[in-house]
């Protein structure tokens, strides 16, 4: 097992500068650094940062009616996407500091829920190299896995992220493209024990929409809005250790602003889509994502989802998924339009989310 | 028991536009989504947003001391405001999402100390309508309970708002105008199980003044300020998953401004007030408030207090009950001045709180 | 033992306004105000005001496997300028409201870590007098000592403050100017009971570079810069309760600028020295510390490093101690010029703190 920290180095320096693009390796395996403990705390700053109101993650007592916390609350899940913003950031400095653009993820599936005290460490395999063309940088394709500290995997995910070359006259590798699921299968998703919403309390939960009340290309504007500021991106980002320069200086671009992280922009929708899909209680796997535009401090945040389809879960659990894509959209669009007659993004979409969800029957 | 969510759905959508005037019934019982566990956390955030120093809240020894904590510093209470808001945010999507004003609250009594791990889930009966005489409005008054996840009750208050009609033809109901007491009497006030401030150890909570020192009619000038900024009252008002937009969204007001959420105000104050009033350890009521003005980033919140009354506890655990009116006022107020010769509230006045205090004798 | 509350009141108020020169007198002990309580809502705050990546804090696993925590997590040690900020703070009512400067800290030794749910009180000793010979203001030395619920001592230091006095006229005491020293001893540094870094994880930790790695006189620029926001600032120095106007009010100071608290600048850099210094997990001793200009939102902090001595720990525990030098700078200064050639600070040097931190061998 190779660590990633020292080939990064820069020369005669204790400074760690991230990997180029000739430092990886196909099969290389990457041990990130920090572990990172969840705790209660991480749930009431996301609170904060996030209009979150999704029953499970908001009521210990809500979690135990569908049998993922103890009577008592113990052992009461965290929104899953605080699990992936920490494994995800995890990553970061290993293998996409000296990245160019992310340019997706896939087969991200969530093995069972994390609650507070868990610690999460994630490791990264190289599974595809592709030099490009002006061979001065790359596509680096890695799957990732985030473990709890007792070795069980929390979430797993592949990602590939074009990666600047340190020195241009480095040889290329041979060019290996993973191949990658468009989706996850709905029978390869991962329903967490213990999960029965046979006694679903929807009243509690705040909507009465079920499985069956959503149809497959059905459209659902969420409404609410958000306006971005500066601090919350950035409390947001550093909660999850991710340390890309781009969010927290603003020396780091040319044009003085502050990136706002891509995964606040996804965090945000989700929260957004409570209103209309308050259902939805638990992320079951992301299956693709595009982060189309950047946003800043600023920006009003909406959102709006598409049932893209929906599949029951055997058994008498009265649990189903429903595969969404969630739009992310500066500046409201009642029109709920992905893209113009030209197939491209339309200038407000800044976030273009595939990902199921379980939801009660 | 009705839910409150149908009837207020958008036709034809999933999005959910809260209830206006002809939504509310008089009796009906609007169990409100969504439970939330109280935690550690929200202890920290609520912290790092209000200049809180109240040694109760602050210190789990210190609240053993007292009889509000087991000796290992389990059960340690939260502030009563970060219960209010929770119990209160959980009211907005049903009752006044669709509001034109705030008219105010009363009899707000705090039955039990919330602790972490508390779930509070909050439910409210309609006990009073009345439309208005341009018949495009209503006022609507409701009793609203905050019960734990034992079903035991946390704090209960009433409230009146004014609701916009969707249709301004629905037929008026009967005007029924519920009778509230102007202050909940001394005698109803409910002693925390186990308070005892007999051995209070006044130099750890900061203050030599008790129960004897204060008098009625006395004023106390806070002195101390805080200029509010944008991040942080957003984040107060998310922590309790409050929905009203004009919070959070710069689109949803005319002048662009996002509007203080009232709570905060009431929160700020009551942190500064420590000052002058360090030994008012626990809210035991609040009896009526008005938010005179509304609050923006940028503006200097301080704080003033006036003693309206004073009680003792019968029994020998040297607890005393302080009726205090709390101001907020946008820039200092040295004078202390509540109301102009006009008979209104100064321009600088954001609000007038009327609340219990439980303080040692 | 006096408080410091009674003598320092405004005439005739119940407000504090904190004590004057003449209200200290040598061998007075202050017990201040208020106990507060640590909690995992504080590490998660931290975590989200600083880019801190220290697996010790971030991980109860990796601190159980080097001896500091419970193998199921329990007793996971915060930050150390967690406990300092917030042992700091409560001296500020009392020691530094009417500070004309913060001149110095020293002697200050962490003595065990501070895990979630101790309770830290801090008392002071006025060791040293010297009025001003301007008649108007006078440093005052004293000993800060924090001690958990169980009366153990968390951490202690000196500091010397300029403070005004009330009345011009009152009497100069003796002058007695306190010996204090240069910088702890290694000798006198104090292992946490239990650490033991012979089975040390650097990969888990981030960096490979150990105590042999480390030469005295090296610099480490750590390349990383953050962008101070009003919000940020404002959250952090809160969390600590501390006091001091100029940080949260602009109507505190003539130029309506909010002052960044000197911690939060020692908490940024030190976040920021990871990078470089990822293994100087345990901060042992700070020796000193000067604010060498003031910190504004909008300021980009970077730090750089510089290793003034190193020691090692005997024992079979592979601990060694290095002497480090953190310099924080508003821009990047890749030189790491501490001072100019007539010997003062440069104009970008903000912070200059001399502290210990234990790294494996």
């Amino acid at each position: 097992m190779t660590s990633g920290a020292p080939s990064g180095n820069t020369q005669g320096s204790k400074t760690w500068s991230g990997n180029f693009f000739e430092d990886f390796q196909l099969g290389q395996v990457i041990r990130h650094a920090t572990p990172r403990t969840v705790t209660e705390g991480d749930r009431a700053v996301y609170g904060s940062l996030y209009p979150t109101r999704f029953a499970v993650p908001s009521s210990a007592a809500f979690a135990a009616s569908v049998g993922l916390a103890a009577p008592d609350g113990t052992g009461h899940p965290v929104e899953e996407l605080i699990a992936f913003h920490i494994a995800f950031g995890k990553t970061v400095p290993d293998v996409s500091l000296n990245a160019v653009a992310n340019l997706g993820y896939a087969e991200c599936r969530f093995h069972r829920p994390v609650v507070p005290g868990d610690t999460l460490s994630t490791t990264s395999e190289v599974i595809g190299l592709k030099q490009n063309s002006n061979g001065r940088s790359g596509v680096v394709y890695v799957r990732s896995t985030a473990t709890n500290q007792r070795g069980e995997i929390a979430l797993d995910w592949a990602r590939w992220v074009m990666v600047h070359k340190r020195d241009p006259e480095a040889p290329a590798p041979d060019a290996v493209v993973p191949e990658l699921a468009p989706a996850v299968a709905a029978t390869d998703l991962i329903v967490p024990a213990g999960l029965d919403f046979s006694s679903y309390d929807a009243e509690a939960a705040g909507e009465p929409h079920r499985f069956d009340d959503y149809v497959v290309g059905e459209r659902i504007d969420h409404v609410d809005g958000v306006t971005l500021t500066e601090s919350e991106h950035q409390q947001a980002t550093r909660l999850w250790q991710n340390t890309a320069k781009v969010h927290f200086n603003v020396e780091a671009r040319p044009d003085g602003n502050r990136l706002v992280y891509g995964g606040h922009v996804i965090s945000m929708a989700r929260a957004l889509s409570f209103n209309g899909l308050a259902n939805a209680q638990l992320i079951a796997a992301i299956n693709a994502g595009a982060h189309t535009a950047p946003a800043f401090a600023g920006d009003t945040i909406y959102a709006w989802s598409e049932v893209l389809d929906k599949a029951e879960v055997p058994g008498d659990r009265n649990i189903g998924v429903l595969r969404l894509r969630l739009v992310a959209t500066k500046g409201r669009d009642p029109s709920m339009t992905l893209r113009g007659e030209d197939g491209k993004y339309g200038p407000g979409v800044l976030l273009d989310l595939d990902y199921w969800a379980f939801v009660p029957r």
